[in-house]
C-alpha cells in the first residue's frame, strides 16, 4: 500500500509553502524556567514526545514547533513565540484550534495572548460572508451605530414575543434576536421564527425599513440543517448561534452554505477568557476566532456591564474583529450585558459607528412602550453619531450573497431520451493519458437533477452505455441508487452480475466496487441517483483516487 | 398563528414532569454576598433580566431558575445549589450546556462543580454504546486493565508507523490509537486506516488476539461523514474523537449513527478544568458530559505526569465515569500523560482492572523493541491486575451493537410494479378522521431503497395513483425529485400544474407547496427520491403538522 501523496503520510511539504503559523503563549513562569516551557509547548502541539526520542530530522525541521523568541513582560511572565507548519493547522479550525491550543490549554499559567495566520493558509476560509458593509446594506443603515435587541424570556406570551419584535422594528430598530436561552423543538422554533418573521415584515411595511430578526439555531444535530433550511425559506437573512457551544468548524461548516449574516454570541467561551492567566486572549477568541468561523457580529459582555470584561479587553476584540486577517471581511463588535441608555455615548466613542449596540431589559422594561423607546434609543444614536469616521468597506466581498433558487422544476422528457434544458454529453470513450487502459466506454450523461442550483441531499442523472460500452470499475464512499430507464444492462456488484433492465432497482453500498456495461444490441439507459456531495472514486484497476470528474457515478 | 402546542411557547410544561436539573456552583465570595450571586445565576442562565423585570408569574415559575440551598466550604467559598426545569436543557447537550453554564462561563469565581441530572431528561440519550463490558468483549481482555498507545509522531515515515501499529498488537496491546495531532486530508486518512487496520489484523492472526486499531475523527465539516464511513466500511471498531474540538453535541449527533467505541480526548478542555475558581469540575466535564456525548472511554492526564491535575481531579473523573447515570453504561477511565513502565502499579491501584491506560513515549521509545516492551507492559498488567475486583456490567445494553448491512442489493422489477422482496401497500383512501375532508385517496406506495438498512441520504419509493386519485397537497422543508414511470398525471407546485408523463422529472423545493393527481384513466405512477433524514409534511388544508406517517412524500 503506497501513501498517497508526497514524501510521508502527514509531514508538511508544500500546501502551504513555508508560512508559519505564529502563537505567542504568556507564560506565568520565571526568566530561568521559560525556555524550557515554551520547548516543551513547542513539542506537545506537534509530536507529544521527549525531545530525545524526535530523532528523524525531517519531524524536527518540518513537525516540531519552533520557539522563535522569548520576552519578559513582568518578573514571573514571559511571552514565548511559537511558530508551526501552517500545513500543521490543515484547512479546517478543529485542526487549527488542536494545534495552537489543544493539549496546551491543559497547562495552568499558559495564555494564548496573540496568533498571527498566514495569509496562504487563510485562502482556505470564507469568514464573514456580509461584514461590515454587508450587514449595513441588509439593515440599511448607514450613518450611526446599529441597534439591536434580543426577545426574552423564554416563556412569555406569544403575543408578549411578537408584540414586542413589531414595537421595536416600528421604532426603528436595527436587528431583533432571539435570546440564546430560545432553544425549542421543531414546531415551536417554526411557529416563532414565522411569528417574529411576520412581526418585522408588518412593521417594515408601515416604516419602510429593513429592521431585521435573527433566530437562534440551537437543534439536536440531526434536526440542525432542517432548521436552518426553514429558517433560510422563510425569508430570514441573518442567524444567531453561539460558536462554543456548536463547535467552531461545525458553525463554519453549517453556515457556510447559506447566506445568511451571523451573529455570535459567547455562551460558553468565558473559562477561555476570564482567568488572565489561562486560555485564550479575548480579541483571538471573540475577534479572530469567531471571524473565522463566520461571524459578521461578535456579541460580547462590555466594559462595565454586568460581566468582568476589562476595557482593555472588549477594545482588543473590536481591533481584531476589523484588522487585516487575509482577505476576510471585518466584522462588527456588538457590545452588550446589561446596557442603558445612559451607556449609549460611551460604547458610541469606544466602538465608533460600525458596531451594533445590543440593548435588552433597558428597551424592553416597558412592554406597552417599546416603539417609543425604540425611537429614543435610536435618536440618541444619530446625535452620537460619528459622521466623519472613515467607513470600513468590503464591497468586494458582497458579490452573490443571495442563493439563486431554481425557477424551472420540471424537466420534460423529449424523444431520444433527451430532456428539456438539460444538456446532453456526447457518448465518450474516456481514457486517462498518464494510466494504462479504457477507464470507460460509450457512455453519454445526462445532469438531470442537482447541478442548477437545487437545495438536495441527492443528485440525479441519467446515463445511457452504448452496445459495448461500459462505465468504470470503481468504489467510493457514496451510495448509488440506479434504476434502469431503457434496454438491458449488467451490473457488477462486488463478484456477482446481474442484469438491469426497465424499472429495476439497485442499491449500491459504500465502497461495493461496481461497473455498469452494456452486452446487448440496443442502448442500456439507467438513471443513477447520488449523495450531492460525495467523495472522489477509486478506479479498481489501479487503486489510486480518480482524479477526472468526466464520468462520476 | 397559532402556537404549536402546550399553553405558550417555550413554557416548560410536562415534557419531563416536574423533574429538574440540579446543579452546584461554587462562588468565590463572602457570605453575605453569596445569595445576590445565586440569585444572579438563577436569572442569566434562564431569562437573562433582573428579577423586577420578570412579572409574569408562570415565567416566574416554571423558567427562572430556582436556588435550593447555599452551604459554606470555606471562609470565602460557598456552594449554591441551583435547579433548572429539565425542559429547559431541551433534549440536547448544546442546550444543556447553555442552560448550566452558557453566560455563567463568563463569571470569574464561578465554578460549576456538581450536576445532578433526572432519569427522566437522559432517557434521551443513549450515552456509551459499548461501555465497560463492550469494550472489554471487543479487545476480548476480562482479567486486567487494558493497554492502550497512540501512533506518533506526525509526519514520521510510514512503515515507521505501521510496524509500530503492528509491534504493539503483537506485543499484546490492546488498543493503539492515532495521536490526537494525527490529522489529515482524506487520501492521507484513507491510507493511513486502511494501513494500519492492515497492521492490527495480521499481528490479530500471528496471536489471535483482538486488538485494535482507533483512528482520529477530525476533518473539515463538510467530510466528517466520509471520513467516519470510510472507516467504519473498513472494519474499524472505535474511533478517537476530541469533543471540545467537535462541540459535545456534535460528537454525539455523528456518532450515533456508527456502531463505534468512543475514545475521547480531552484536548481544548483544559482551561473549564485548571482553573479552581472558575470552570467546569473534572469529573463533570470529562465524566459525565463526555458519557453523554457518547465516550466508552475518557483520556485524561494523570496525576504525576506531565499535567497538572491532582488525585483527587482524577478520582472524580474516574468516578464519574461510572456513578449511575440513568440507564447510561459505565465508561472506561484511561488515564495517561508521560506515564511509564513504574507507573502502572500505582494506576492499577488507583483505578482498578476497569481502566485503560495509555502509554505513549514510554512504550514507543525504542522502534525495534516496541513487541518486546508491549509484552513487557502487559505481563506486568497480568501480575497487578486485581482479580478479585467486582466487575462493573452493562451487558443488558450491548445488544445490537454491530449494524446489520442489507445483502439484497437488486430489486428485480415484476409485472404490475411490483418488486421482488419489496411489499407493496395496497391503495388507500386515506382520512384524518380528526379534520375535514379526505387527505390523500387511491394512492399505494412501494418502498423499494432506504426502509431495509442501507446507508443512503435518500430514500427511493414508487408511487402509483389510481384514476381520480390524489396525494396529500402539502409541503415540508426537505425536497423531493419525482421522475414519471406509468401512465400520466398532474403535478401541482405552487399554483402551476404540469403533466407528468413517463420519465419526466420534476424538483419540489423546501416549503413548496405540491400535490399529484391522476385526471386519467390508467394508473399513474412516479418514483420519488426523497431525504432519508426528514420533517414531517405539513397539509395545506390546516396548517397544522400532519400526524399521519401513512402518505408522506
Amino acid at each position: 500500500m503506497t501513501p498517497p501523496t508526497g514524501l510521508r503520510p502527514g509531514l508538511p511539504g508544500s500546501a502551504y509553502g513555508e508560512s508559519r503559523i505564529e502563537v505567542t503563549y504568556r507564560l506565568g513562569i520565571s526568566a530561568r524556567e521559560a525556555p524550557a516551557l515554551a520547548q516543551a509547548i513547542a513539542y506537545e502541539q506537534t509530536v507529544e514526545l521527549p525531545p530525545d526520542l524526535v530523532v528523524d530530522p525531517l519531524v524536527n525541521e518540518r513537525v516540531v514547533g519552533r520557539v522563535e523568541s522569548i520576552v519578559q513582560v513582568d518578573e514571573n511572565v514571559h511571552d514565548a513565540c511559537i511558530s508551526f507548519s501552517a500545513e500543521l493547522a490543515n484547512n479546517h479550525l478543529m485542526s487549527l484550534l488542536n494545534l495552537i491550543y489543544g493539549n496546551a490549554s491543559i497547562y495552568p499559567g499558559v495564555r494564548l495572548q496573540a496568533l498571527s495566520l498566514p495569509d496562504s493558509w487563510l485562502r482556505d476560509f470564507q469568514g464573514p460572508r456580509y461584514g461590515v458593509d454587508g450587514v449595513r446594506e441588509l439593515v440599511n443603515v448607514r450613518h450611526r451605530p446599529l441597534l439591536a435587541t434580543a426577545i426574552k424570556p423564554r416563556g412569555a406570551m406569544s403575543d408578549y414575543a411578537t408584540s414586542m419584535v413589531y414595537q421595536f422594528a416600528l421604532g426603528g430598530g436595527d436587528i431583533v434576536k432571539d435570546d440564546q436561552n430560545l432553544i425549542d423543538d421543531f414546531d415551536t422554533f417554526r411557529w416563532r421564527v414565522a411569528a417574529c418573521t411576520d412581526a418585522v415584515d408588518r412593521a417594515n411595511d408601515e416604516t419602510g425599513g429593513s429592521c431585521l430578526y435573527f433566530p437562534h439555531l440551537s437543534a439536536p444535530h440531526h434536526e440542525l440543517s432542517r432548521y436552518l433550511e426553514y429558517a433560510y425559506q422563510v425569508g430570514v437573512k441573518g442567524i444567531l448561534v453561539c460558536p462554543l457551544l456548536l463547535g467552531l468548524e461545525t458553525t463554519r461548516g453549517v453556515l457556510a452554505d447559506y447566506p445568511l449574516a451571523v451573529m455570535a454570541h459567547p455562551a460558553m467561551s468565558g473559562s477561555y477568557l476570564v482567568n488572565a492567566d489561562q486560555g485564550i486572549e479575548h480579541g483571538v477568541m471573540l475577534g479572530t476566532l469567531f471571524r473565522l468561523a463566520g461571524a459578521d457580529i461578535s456579541i460580547f459582555p462590555n466594559a462595565g456591564g454586568r460581566f468582568s470584561f476589562s476595557s482593555a479587553a472588549c477594545e482588543s476584540i473590536a481591533h481584531k474583529l476589523v484588522e487585516p486577517l487575509g482577505t476576510l471581511a471585518p466584522s462588527l463588535p456588538c457590545p452588550a450585558g446589561g446596557m442603558g441608555f445612559d451607556d449609549l455615548e460611551s460604547m458610541v466613542g469606544t466602538y465608533g459607528n460600525q458596531s451594533v449596540l445590543l440593548i435588552g431589559g433597558a428597551l424592553l422594561g416597558h412592554s406597552e412602550h417599546v416603539a417609543h423607546s425604540t425611537q429614543d434609543f435610536v435618536a440618541r444614536l444619530d446625535v452620537l453619531a460619528d459622521r466623519s469616521a472613515s467607513e470600513v468597506t468590503n464591497s468586494e466581498r458582497n458579490e452573490g450573497v443571495h442563493a439563486t433558487v431554481p425557477t424551472l422544476h420540471r424537466i420534460a422528457f423529449n424523444e431520444g431520451f433527451e430532456w428539456t434544458g438539460r444538456d446532453s454529453s456526447p457518448y465518450k470513450d474516456g481514457e486517462y493519458t498518464s494510466r494504462a487502459g479504457t477507464a470507460f466506454k460509450g457512455v453519454r450523461r445526462v445532469e438531470l437533477v442537482g447541478k442548477f442550483g437545487e437545495r438536495t441531499a441527492c443528485d440525479l442523472r441519467y446515463f445511457e452505455v452504448a452496445p459495448g460500452g461500459f462505465t468504470s470499475h470503481e468504489f467510493h464512499v457514496h451510495t448509488h441508487i440506479v434504476i434502469g430507464a431503457r434496454g438491458e444492462g449488467l451490473l457488477t456488484l462486488d463478484d456477482d452480475e446481474r442484469a438491469i433492465r426497465l424499472n429495476d432497482v439497485a442499491y449500491i453500498a459504500p465502497l461495493q466496487p461496481h461497473q455498469l456495461r452494456n452486452a446487448g444490441d440496443e442502448p442500456f439507459g439507467f438513471y443513477c441517483i447520488v449523495d450531492h456531495d460525495r467523495d472522489r472514486p477509486v478506479r479498481i484497476e489501479t487503486g489510486a483516487p480518480d482524479e477526472g470528474t468526466k464520468h462520476e457515478h
